[in-house]
């Protein structure tokens, strides 16, 4: 990795949980100036964008505590303990939605807030599934599956009604890759 | 809002701090199950797409302590008390880029992470800036702008090599305005 110039002078872990843990830390600029920044260490996330036979993009909505509201969003999850970023794609599919991914391939790798977490995102996506039964963990009891036309949702990312980021990234991957942008 | 059927039962702030504070939430579900929510609230975000008059789209990089790395990024940063996310986004293009946004409108609004923050951000877009010098704030120093045709960054997308969420987004959503999606 390219040297930056900035070095950590303290951190100071101030709660450490399931999910994340939380850091307030000091750091050295090039130019000698110390700064403070708070950090969330956050466990790595992964999601799928899945097309059925009919072009049909499967999503979720479900009830988001953070923000006291439900979300439509691709289907999602935490990484588990040194899980393949691939396996956890398929799995989160099956649990979510019941459909089993027969091939998947990797869209994107991202950071999806870095001024102040390390969480990470693995965006797969596949266009070959099968259709199952789900088979959800203790809450999220409550979530919908719900399937539009990726047409559709490519308008419903233009008129505003996509408000999940990693959502609005996966349907514009997913409509650069089975079609195209024209510039 | 919709009734989600989900109840907050105890709140318990961990961490109060400048950017972020940190609760651990106990929420009751409708089936009645107690669950454990860990929350980082944050202060909103603004971003802007801003193309010159070659259709180069105004990129900045800078160092991100959670990531430990210097990271491409659309101009952006927090919303101020009671600013105006449009004016907010019209000032940061300034002070990092030295761009001065003659008309803006606006993209999307979005999450970043709802799993586990409230964070917004607010996404604008210009292709009438004029050029400037930077005015930028402490801490902001090592920034470098970077602009390139906005064919190439669809293209890095493509390639995997863009790794901010955000300006991944942007990117897509900006051809997506100045072009079109063919599915």
């Amino acid at each position: 990795m390219k040297e930056t110039g900035f070095a950590l002078v303290e951190s100071k872990l101030v709660y450490k949980g399931n999910i994340i843990s939380l850091y307030v830390d000091k750091i050295r600029s090039p130019e000698g100036k110390i700064m403070e920044r708070e950090v969330v260490k956050h466990v790595d996330a992964v999601g799928i964008v899945a097309l059925n036979d009919k072009g049909g993009i499967v999503l979720v909505s479900q009830y988001r505590h953070p923000i006291n509201a439900d979300l439509l969003e691709i289907p999602a999850g935490l990484l588990a303990d040194s899980e393949d970023p691939a396996a956890c794609a398929v799995r989160e599919l099956k649990e979510e939605t019941g459909y089993a991914a027969v091939r998947i391939e990797k869209l994107a790798e991202f950071y999806t807030s870095a001024g102040f977490t390390d969480e990470r995102f693995f965006l797969y996506f596949s266009s070959d599934i099968e259709e199952g039964e789900p088979e959800r963990e203790p809450g999220e009891e409550d979530m919908q599956v719900v399937i539009i036309p990726l047409k559709d949702a490519v308008e419903m990312v233009s008129r505003g009604e996509v408000k999940d980021a990693k959502t609005l990234t996966a349907i514009l991957m997913a409509a650069q890759k089975v079609g195209r942008i024209e510039l």
